[in-house]
């Protein structure tokens, strides 16, 4: 059950419904409105339902990422970035996994100069064999911080691990959750207690519902900074493409969560020159931001070459994708996007 | 085999080649290249080998679709209308099924103010029930034939088996393979015998292949007037949307084929307010043109009611979808849109 | 609605029911049940009402395929061959085309000694490329019912539109509809109107329902001589198989659907050496018959060579399939299979 | 590369392998195999070459899990149970999650009555919401512990993280990794260094390979005593099925890797009732071995109520289950099960 409050008699009856529940079951609040899990209508008092404006009962299982419970955007504020709300598009990019202290130093200057405020990069990587490069760990994360830090950049990095938490948070801003470990209950737990924003990806088969419920987790930690990130799906047809990029992800989860969306056409598409169309795509869909992976010599790269952009060509990508967003806005300034109702 | 041939000797090696091979394999011919199925390069003679400027040997089994055959863009030419090339957005729209004289008339007209130039409508309608509203026939090719008429429109409408393909062909100016259909083979060598152009649904499970394989049934009839269509596949998860919208299937199909290549947002998504959005999207994947349905009631239309658009929301969603393609074209001009190679 | 009428006044409401609503609304009868699409029970008269036994409200749109119409097993009978109901396992084999009349013969005598009593041969092939070899036809047609009568075998063999179905009709003792027709309403229409049993495949992303609506236009048609065949639906892993073998279909048709199911090993693993252990485990799940192709040279069979049986392995894997279907006789006999409830 | 040693100087040629490559790739033995990651046949000098009976190039990247480089059967040995060779069927049942313990105790009897040799629940639960039971944890594996010892049965419990691993291994007999994490890869670094068996079930879309390379990163750590998982995968259709049962994954599986197969119908159907069948269709499939749920209360279960077996189908579906297997022990007996080759 979610309680949307009385404006005058707000504070009041949530401290009333605080005192009558917490304890007993998972209450939630924000601003105006509180959510009482398996509450049902006749265990409210005639003075709770008095102060109740509206009662919605059929709200999804994970009540604290949605709109129903929380209408307003989420906006992550970083040091140099800002993500969704009216921010407009927000660029993440870097070399798949750090490589090297000169390596990633030279993608960050690339990648700043395509416009991205956050740099991306694998310190810790999650193979599918275990015989293949695993990540340069700790070392990784300090290169990735010092590029991020000569750009005036902000820096996002995967954590596998609960035992590695500790190192990784030291040096991110930005936590990433691999879509192999969307459904990593544990870990997912941890870090809904820390205080950094955490990026989830979709994981290859995750429902949407599926995703909203891992997102919860976090939120129940008390971790509210969640940005989400679609980055394709497995399908039955991957001649042409790693997975299949599940663009009207974007429109889905823009009507059912307030989290911001990042959308990752690199991992989706694997195969470079289908990245430029298809972030493009996923701005025009609605996308907060796009993640893209950088490298000068992709036949070269320690893993996923095939998707990666080249410089020039990843330049030519961030000045069509900001110029795309731009024109968004102006169609969509002072009219609803949507009408038909 | 694909043999481009040295333009100095094309006419002559060309009838070489046809007067050695014809008969005996596929022939085909395109400007100054020639495609012999199966045939090796061994079977060539000197003569022919020193009239070949490449020799392309590992080509799709659907040749005549391909960029290696074909390079540069089909464009379909219709009394109204352009689609592929350099034309710009192709917008296609109208009601899912003719409903009647009036209803039709009106949708027309709705279409045509948001830019249309195709009137689309079902007269013969593939239900997955028996018991369910099968269209209109032959009457509803004649109301969608005098609405088309009075607004200045082209008309589009499915065929569904090869007895009524003279019926549909007296009223329409392009023939709808439906997505159930796209295997039915026997349809497609009857309307790869016909002079009008065809848009041919991609399949539910349809592989990129798939489809390219089904089209080359219509080439192979001598009928070279393709359009392909997206209009979403299945996938694991259909709580928000009907199919799963592949919108990379744009870039992917631009690099393999030189057909136009229309998205059906509509059909895709199953839900109106997810339409606009994803039509922005394909229209930033390269989409040629767009497919969409539109009904002033939907509540109470005959079928796929709930992802029709209601004339306001349309005329928005061209008018955005109009000025996103505008704003690509400025971005591509003079520029190649992709050059990591 | 479905309505069970008392025994006593089974003959006189049924007929009151009919007076009533035909002509009006679809009306099908079973023994003492009725069908009556789209009618509300407050549209029934007292009388009616009266003669009622039991009202089924939520059956589904496939209403002359679901167990609440038509509760019994259909028994399908030819004249060799007997399959659905209490018949024990029906073995379908036989090549993948008719590829010569000698090789058919041949062929049809390697499935006889291995227990089959229909011959299966595909005259007309639906193949994904128009390049590749397309059946003998009506040829193909006479040296398979030459091969059957020459064994005493019922005859299977695939039609694909309209247009063959009358010399189809007369050679073949049973139909089928294949995968990529099945939504190929028109054909549907057609074979409903015959007097043969049709043997109709699931399509490659079919749901459970998008099989029993299709099987239902067969049966709107007036011919309920319907066979259902799983035979491997689009995944996301094929690898090491052609289709993924939806063995849990043959146990959630059987609590749907009185239609007999064969299930098709070949078609769905696409590697020989998976179909005898796929072929055991669809007869342990509950299937009516097995159809399975045998080839005497696979490599050089004219289609789908690679999940063709040799003979020695094919007498094998009869043998087991036999021993199985006894020993689950045995197993269920005097008990039923489920008792949980 | 793996090279089969010539068994004549097989010691010898080995301890020059491995005095050559060790330290500088991965070197794994097996009686009388090596394999040497990424080595190329120049690599070798002509003392080894001359040592080798057959190299063989092509293998999987999971190679220690591979049949090339394992012939024979792995099986795995517990207290009171064998799974894997020629164990014949293994039964593993019980409560999804332990309840209570007096229920876990009685259903454990149940277990046994039935057959099963290892009892099974889950004391630490990965649920889809952070708002659903979650499992009683430490005092769950306990119970669960006593209710095994109680009837003679070796255990298997979850284990979801690293943190709680040294507790798991204090009480169970067999670790298991459930399909969520079958790609948390630092889990399954955790659990390749402990000296208890592991059953890795398969993620819902995870690939053949994926789940032989999740399997790899237990085996890199040193722990070959590793079982695997069919519980369904994710599919286009689930109103019937809660999953889709990959049933051929056995006989694919048996061909490439030594491990031992469980089948699981309860997760894969997720509907009791169709949990007997596709047991049965699992055991005639190749499988070692079934997993499956039993409560005898399935409305008032904490967990996955719908998919268990109530105590009188559970027997009476090891009854068939077992009585299946026996028939194809004898069918098989002096054959070998596939001969076409």
């Amino acid at each position: 059950m979610i309680i949307v409050l009385k404006e005058a008699t707000a504070k009041q009856t949530m401290q009333t419904l605080k005192n009558h529940f917490e304890g007993t079951t998972d209450v939630f609040t924000h601003n105006n409105r509180i959510a009482l899990n398996k509450v049902k209508p006749e265990q409210l008092t005639d003075e709770e339902k008095a102060g109740a404006e509206e009662i919605i009962m059929n709200h999804p299982a994970a009540v604290q990422g949605s709109r129903e419970f929380h209408p307003e955007d989420t906006v992550i504020k970083l040091r140099h970035t800002t993500i969704g709300g009216d921010t407009g598009l927000t660029m993440m990019s870097g070399p798949c996994s750090v490589e090297s202290e000169e390596h990633v130093k030279a993608m960050a200057s690339v990648a700043k100069e395509g416009g991205a405020t956050v740099l991306r990069g694998g310190a810790f990587k999650p193979r599918t064999s275990p015989y293949t490069f695993q990540g340069l760990g700790v070392d990784g994360l300090k290169y990735l911080r010092e590029a991020a830090d000569e750009q005036g950049m902000d820096m996002i990095t995967e954590v596998m691990d609960e035992e590695h938490l500790d190192v990784v948070l030291e040096y991110t801003d930005v936590l990433q959750i691999g879509a192999r470990n969307m459904q990593n209950f544990s870990l997912l737990k941890a870090v809904g207690k820390v205080d950094k924003p955490v990026l989830l990806k979709r994981g290859m088969s995750a429902s949407i519902d599926d995703l909203l419920n891992a997102a919860e987790y976090i939120a129940a930690g008390g971790n509210h900074q969640i940005i989400l990130s679609e980055r394709g799906i497995r399908s039955f047809d991957s001649k042409y493409t790693r997975n299949l990029f599940d663009v009207s992800a974007m429109p889905v989860l823009k009507k059912l969560t307030h989290y911001p969306l990042i959308a990752d056409p690199s991992h989706a598409e694997g195969h470079w020159d289908l990245v430029t169309p298809m972030a493009l795509s996923a701005v025009a869909a609605g996308a907060d931001g796009i993640v893209v992976e950088i490298h000068d010599n992709p036949e070269k790269a320690l893993s996923d070459g095939p998707q990666a952009l080249k410089p020039d060509t990843y330049l030519e990508m961030t000045r069509k994708a900001f110029a795309l967003a731009d024109t968004l806005q102006e169609l969509n300034m002072g009219k609803e996007a949507v009408i038909n109702g």
